[in-house]
């Protein structure tokens, strides 16, 4: 009897953790990885740290090297080579490998895991100078370009948390940033009352921040390369350029194999990761979740999410029952002295998601004031009717980013404010306040109930 | 008609708590605060950090002065007052003013806050030179005899958290430290691999820890003052001694007052913080609480339930109804370059009460590996049948007094072993690894559930 065949298409994140599982569930099965960059297994998250120097090599954010997928996993990864076509009827993946040998692959069961791509809908986005901080190749040519070409002036198209990451970067190697943003405020979905205090930290690190700036192009000057960026309100010079307006989910191949794209635009799976294809599943950036807020469908492409879908769909493939029941919008960002984090609904979002929504902001610090304990900012959001919980966000010089984690863990278990107003969170000295920012606001919180 | 009158027994933080928020309620009412101390309302968690010179001035630990309470709140304090009698029956409170002046006082309501003293049941614990580290008054005491007798060998009895805060203390002051303790483990409860830790790390900051060493008394010099502490393997010479042996409830006043006592030993309350007597509450560390994971009462003395505890009996005294469902028992502390955290029960703990529990211990890290990332230890405990949660313990050189919350939340959400191992828990390199170390543990009881 032939080894049942195990085809994982994408092997960054998702596809790299479900490849591994489905290994540790079945010994015998044979598994592919079909990866189209040269590198597998490595921290997305952590590009940014690279741009700015604080990651030194590239490779110090590679997990695991491709050998040793090969070789400790018996994980069959192919570089550099992409897959082209699916065939759900044939039960067979087309791959061109090294862009020249193409390739008919059979398979028993099939993980999609083809990640996101950036958006980059602008005209002039492929001239030299205009990057994307989205893989690691395209990082790398980042960073060769700022040591060659040594560019003073950066524009950066986007003002989400990747954008602010690539930010701080480039000034902590000290090139003049502008950031650009469409919308009037950064970080997408911000509560206002922490968006303005974000604005002004940016503006405080020298960061030229321009709202409601519509990107229409980016010229080139006469090399050919870019040279400014052009927006409703004018032109902003740039010697370098990063595009970070968000992440699509590449469902190309899908979409062409007749699976199932969901209302958000990526791949639609259950809770097993299956998709509407028969021994197909999908996870990571490509596909959706669920948002246990509001119960729907949601598009949330984040590493940690796409390490759990991995796990889940190669479990499944590998002849499990794992289930991936989905997310509460966990997320966190350091942008320069400060931490970022929310979870959960803001109040815009919960209203249209039909919630009847309040909102309470308060100060609380992060350890006693007598040993130099910073302000953390936090916002409440709970549904008025019923008193429960929906979302939370948090800013602050210290301890917010592992603080939020409460307020996902009470979201997860459907808290009621009622239920918080009392949590036995730890207190000492160095490492909280006698009364947590999140029981200040439940109490808050508690009073406008009434 | 007369004003409502209010009488708050202790001043430092279930009283305080309980006064403002009393004050709060009802503008109108009456609050006297009866403490025997010279400070109300301050830190009791950061006395030792007063020792280590790390807050310099006592003044830095009092959050409001008397003063503030009488002026801004219309909070009659009356320090050096000590309450010495409670006639539930004629509603009447005894004091003492300074030692001299007899007041009686009639009340309508009152609430108990006597807080806990030391357990010093140790022949010698009155000689010049000994201390404990449980109020202002004691450790301004002990600060000045560190100052003035410049003394070079410190003995401190119990290794619990005070013990240990201490230890270092001593230590930053170059203090030669021997720990005596009477069991075979520090940090009473602690999980054996994390117990072992953290003795290792005090061995590496030269403290000298005596397991198994119960002492027998405090020896004096020719002078009359603490010269040694004899135990059962020898003597300890030292001319500083520390007693950190536990603190056990005040409960003299309600006990001659005819008021239900716990079966812990402290003063027995319901939701609404009453007492068996009526119109008496009480809160702090002289009131039991309902521990949450074993729902039977538990006496767990800390500043964050006594806050917590005093809101509540303030709440009810001025004619609310507040409740305060009790603890998951969650504590932190720092133990040198070490933070020590848990929550819940171990395994031995839960086995005591009924459950039928397994434990597993993992290691992940504080954040990514490539930002120097360092390491976590997590022990999770939970009911084999069922796979509640019943408890964690974590120990690392950053990032674990936040991160207890999570589980602290889970146990007062009840959270089972298979809720747990997709929590959508904030990821981003600088603060987090993108697999956290209770989803770790969570995956690794999973298996162990089969």
């Amino acid at each position: 009897m032939p080894r049942e065949r195990l085809i994982v298409i994408g092997g960054v994140a998702a596809g790299m953790s479900a490849a591994s599982r489905a290994r540790k569930r079945s010994p015998a099965m044979e598994i592919i990885v079909l990866e189209k960059g040269r590198h597998v297994s490595y921290g997305t998250c952590g590009l940014a740290y690279l741009i700015s120097g604080q990651v030194a090599r590239p490779d110090d954010l590679i997990v695991y090297p491709a050998e040793f997928f090969r070789t400790k996993r018996d994980i069959d990864v192919r570089l550099e080579t992409e897959a082209v076509e699916i065939e759900p009827g044939h039960k067979t993946v087309h791959a061109l490998a090294r862009g020249t040998e193409l390739l008919s692959l059979g398979y028993d069961k099939l993980v999609l895991s083809a990640g996101g791509a950036p958006a980059v809908e602008i005209s002039g986005a492929d001239l030299p100078g205009v990057f994307t901080c989205n893989d690691l190749a395209g990082t790398i040519r980042l960073c060769q370009f700022l040591e060659q070409e040594k560019p003073r002036r950066a524009v950066i198209v986007g003002s989400g948390y990747i954008g602010l990451e690539v930010a701080e970067a480039f000034r902590r190697r000290g090139l003049d940033v502008a950031v650009l943003e469409r919308s009037g405020t950064v970080l997408e979905g911000v509560e206002p009352e922490i968006g303005e205090r974000v604005e002004a930290a940016l503006r405080e690190q020298g960061v030229r921040l321009r709202k409601f700036a519509n990107v229409s192009g980016i010229a080139a000057d006469a090399r050919g390369r870019a040279a400014a960026v052009a927006h409703d309100a004018g032109s902003e010079p740039a010697e370098i350029v990063v595009l970070s307006t968000g992440i699509v989910p590449r469902t190309a191949l899908a979409r062409a194999a007749g699976i199932a794209i969901g209302p958000t635009g990526a791949i639609a799976v259950d809770e097993r990761m299956l998709t509407s294809a028969a021994s197909i599943y999908a996870a990571g950036d490509c596909a959706e979740t669920r948002h246990l807020v509001t119960g729907q469908p949601a598009y949330f492409p984040l590493g940690t999410t796409a390490n759990k879908q991995g796990r889940v769909a190669g479990e499944n493939a590998a002849g499990g029952r794992a289930s991936f029941a989905g997310i509460v919008g966990t997320l966190v960002t350091k942008v320069f002295d400060l931490e970022f984090a929310k979870t959960g609904l803001n109040e815009v979002q919960a209203r249209a998601a039909g919630f009847r929504p309040r909102r309470v902001t308060v100060q609380s610090h992060s350890r006693a004031r007598y040993l130099n304990g910073k302000a953390i900012l936090l916002t409440l959001v709970w549904d008025q009717p019923s008193g429960r919980l929906l979302g939370c966000q948090m800013l602050g010089a210290e301890g917010v980013a592992k603080r939020i984690d409460v307020a996902a863990m009470a979201l997860h278990a459907r808290l009621h404010i009622p239920e918080m107003l009392h949590l036995d969170l730890s207190y000492a000295p160095p490492f909280g306040p006698v009364w947590e920012a999140i029981l200040v606001a439940a109490n808050e919180a508690m009073k406008q109930q009434g």
